[in-house]
C-alpha cells in the first residue's frame, strides 16, 4: 500500500506548524532523505482570527480553511492535518467540506492518554482562556467519562498569561515557576493526566517532571500522522 | 505591491527544510499571526539523490525538482528557495524550467559576505566532501574574484566527518572541537570570512566566535526571502 503524503493546514500560528512538522520529522526515524515523508504544508497566516472569532463572533475562519485544505489536497496531500489546538473548534465545518480524510489532535490526545492511563476519571488541561471557554477537550472527554478539571479563575489566568509571557519573553524563571505551579494544582485536584493543550506549554515545562503523564497532542498527533502515513493506523 | 507568497522546495533533506521555514518565520518578526508570511512547503525527500547523481552519476533529480517547483506555483508560491546548499549544483537547469522567479541561496550567502567583509579575497568553506568536489561556492565567488581555499585533505575529510558524526550523536565536545580546528585552520591560511556551507555547522559552532564573520546561508536566505516577499528587494 502506497505511503501517504501528509498535509499540514498551518499558519495558526506558524511556531506550531514548525513544530508539528519538525515532530513529523523526527517521529519517522529515517535512516536517509528517501525514507522520510512527502509532506506539504500550507502556511496561511492569513486567515481570520480563530480567538476572535470565538471570542468576539468576528469574521469566521471556516471558508478560508476550506480553501487551504483545498489547496493541500490539489497540492498531493492524502489527508491533513490542522497544526494548532484552538483551531479545532472550526474542525468538523472545515472537514466535512474537503473530500480527504482529517488527523484529530484532540481526539488522537485523548485516546493517547487513556493508553498511558487506563479508566483515566479526571484530567487537567493546560490551555489559553479562550481553549478553556470553548471546552476545547471536554466534548471529547465526556464520551469516555472523563472530566475536565475546571480551574478556579486566577489558576486560569495564571495558565493563560504564562502562555503569553513567553510569547513575548521566552523560557523565564518565573513563567516556569507559574507554569509547574498550576500543574501541581490541577494534580492536588486529582488530575490523573495534564493535558498540554497549547503549543507552548512543551516548551515552557521542558525537563520538568510531575507525579502524573504530561500529555502532548502535537508529539501525539506527529507519531499519529506518521503510522496513518505509513498505513500502520486506521481512523 | 502585494506580499509575495514563498515557496520551499524541501525535503532535501528536511532538517535543512524545518531550519529554513523557521527562519524565515523569525525573521519576519511579526507581532501577530497576519503578519506572517504565506509559506508553502513541498518537503519532497522522494527526489533521487542529489549526492549520488554528482558522485557517482547516478539518476539525476532534476526532473523531480522541476515537478516539485511546478507543484509549489501551483499551490501558489510566487517565487521558490530550493532548501539545500548542495542541490544548487542543479539549480540553473531546474530554474530554467519553470516560470517564477528563484531565489539562489549561494550568490546571496556570497552577497551578503561581500557586505560583510567589503574587499574580500579569501574565504572558507565548510562543507561536505561533495559540496567540495562540485566547487558549489567557487564560481559564483570567483566571479568577485575571491578566492576558495582548497583546505588539505585532512582537514576537508575532517570537516566532512564532524558534519555526519553530528547527523548521528549530535553534538558532541568532539565534533565542536574538530569543527574550531578546521575553522581556525581557515583562517590561519588566509580566510577573511568563513561559510557554513551545510545546514549542520552552524548548529555544531553556535556559541562559538572566531576573528572572522561567519556568514550562514540559511540565515541570509531566510532574511532575503522575507525582503522579497514583502517588496523590500529586487532579483
Amino acid at each position: 500500500m502506497k505511503e501517504k503524503v501528509v498535509g499540514i493546514l498551518g499558519g495558526m500560528g506558524p511556531e506550531a506548524t514548525i513544530d508539528l512538522f519538525a515532530k513529523i520529522v523526527e517521529e519517522t526515524h529515517a535512516k536517509c532523505d528517501e525514507d522520510h515523508l512527502r509532506i506539504i504544508v500550507d502556511n496561511n497566516p492569513k486567515m481570520p482570527s480563530r480567538q476572535d472569532a470565538i471570542m468576539k463572533g468576528t469574521e469566521s475562519p471556516v471558508a478560508a480553511m476550506v480553501a487551504t485544505a483545498e489547496n493541500l489536497k490539489k497540492a498531493g496531500a492524502d489527508f491533513i492535518i490542522i497544526g494548532a489546538n484552538t483551531a479545532h473548534y472550526f474542525y468538523d465545518e472545515v472537514a466535512s467540506q474537503v473530500d480527504i480524510p482529517f488527523l484529530h489532535i484532540i481526539d488522537e490526545a485523548v485516546k493517547e492518554m487513556m493508553r498511558q492511563v487506563p479508566g483515566i476519571k479526571k484530567v487537567g488541561v493546560m490551555a489559553t482562556n479562550a481553549a478553556v471557554k470553548i471546552k476545547l477537550y471536554d466534548k471529547c472527554c465526556a464520551k469516555f467519562g472523563i472530566e475536565v478539571i475546571a480551574a478556579k479563575e486566577e489558576v486560569q489566568n495564571k495558565v493563560h498569561d504564562t502562555i503569553f509571557d513567553f510569547k513575548y519573553n521566552g523560557v523565564t524563571e518565573k513563567n516556569v515557576k507559574d507554569a509547574a505551579d498550576c500543574a501541581e494544582y490541577f494534580i492536588e485536584n486529582g488530575a490523573e493526566a495534564l493535558i498540554m493543550g497549547c503549543t507552548e506549554i512543551p516548551i515552557i515545562l521542558k525537563g520538568k517532571s510531575f507525579t502524573v503523564p504530561l500529555i502532548d497532542p502535537n508529539d501525539i498527533i506527529g507519531k499519529v500522522a506518521v503510522a496513518y502515513a505509513k498505513n500502520k493506523y486506521e481512523l
